[in-house]
């Protein structure tokens, strides 16, 4: 009997890295050399206890739990790598992404991006007479319903930082 | 004369890609294959007028101006690339970046902890009765302070998603 084949589903992986020359390159290198995905990046500086410098990168990607894995196994084997962790796997955890959108329009459409903007809680952080830059924040698909929204109102430049992801409760990443 | 050695000087590029496979390796892969620092990146889909995908890549990095310009010029050839710009180069702009981190403790630095979330206009996402996830946004340097004092009251993780921006105004990348 033939098996069924998996349905992919996405992924939020974190991977705790040394903050050093060339990790970025050798991460995103594992996934693009197998034709694996990735859906959005991100990266930055993070604290650390001990005086060493990390960087913790964010990836989500969507594959089967054979493909998963195998991202998995192969991140854990590269040296500077000290932590991966599949937050989609691991009970519960939020998620966040931020947002710059440019609006441009005047007369009712303005005061429609505004109303909106209020609903969505978006900030307002550039004006000109004609137009907005907002800040939004959220889940990606809140921020994709507000873009959207925003397409037939002016939307003209748009920029996302893509998702970034903590547990929820007690627990940190390292116990 | 010896020529003065210039000083580095940090510089955001936003760069307009295809949204194809392989593409956010190649970028890297220039940074990385030449020595270049790469000290945040961010990449997320963009919405386009036209029906093709397109991403939008946000890299943070210091060099001479020699090296910025050898930078984007190397960017500017590789075949995915739609647009390069240099926004710190180009007037004024907003950069923003979130952070998600998780403080845990109790008692009096609990309500040291809130009240200096409400002075940064951090926001509550997760509370246990011993641990707060919050989500900050603003400029890097806003992001630093604010972690650097929850660090003393019980900082145990922090993951950021590095830096996005837009240019402030009605001119729009593609212009």
């Amino acid at each position: 009997m033939k098996k069924l084949q998996e349905t992919p589903s996405r992924h939020i992986i974190a991977v705790l890295v040394d903050n050093e020359f060339g990790v970025l390159a050798r991460v995103i290198g594992l996934f693009s050399g197998r034709g694996y995905n990735i859906e959005s990046l991100t990266v930055a500086e993070v604290a650390s206890e001990k005086a060493e410098s990390l960087s913790r990168i964010t990836i989500v990607t969507s594959g089967s739990a054979k493909i998963i894995n195998q991202i998995k196994a192969l991140l854990n084997r590269l040296v500077p790598v000290h932590e991966v962790r599949d937050m989609t796997d691991e009970g519960e955890f939020v998620e966040r992404e931020l947002a710059l959108i440019k609006v441009v329009g005047s007369g009712e459409k303005r005061v429609e991006v505004l109303r909106m903007a209020e609903i969505f809680r978006a900030r307002v952080v550039d004006a000109t007479p004609k137009s907005f830059v907002f800040e939004i924040t959220g889940q990606p698909h809140k921020l994709d319903s507000f873009i959207d929204l925003m397409k037939p109102l002016g939307l003209i430049e748009l920029s996302r930082t893509g998702v970034t992801a903590i547990s929820r409760g007690m627990e940190k990443i390292g116990d």
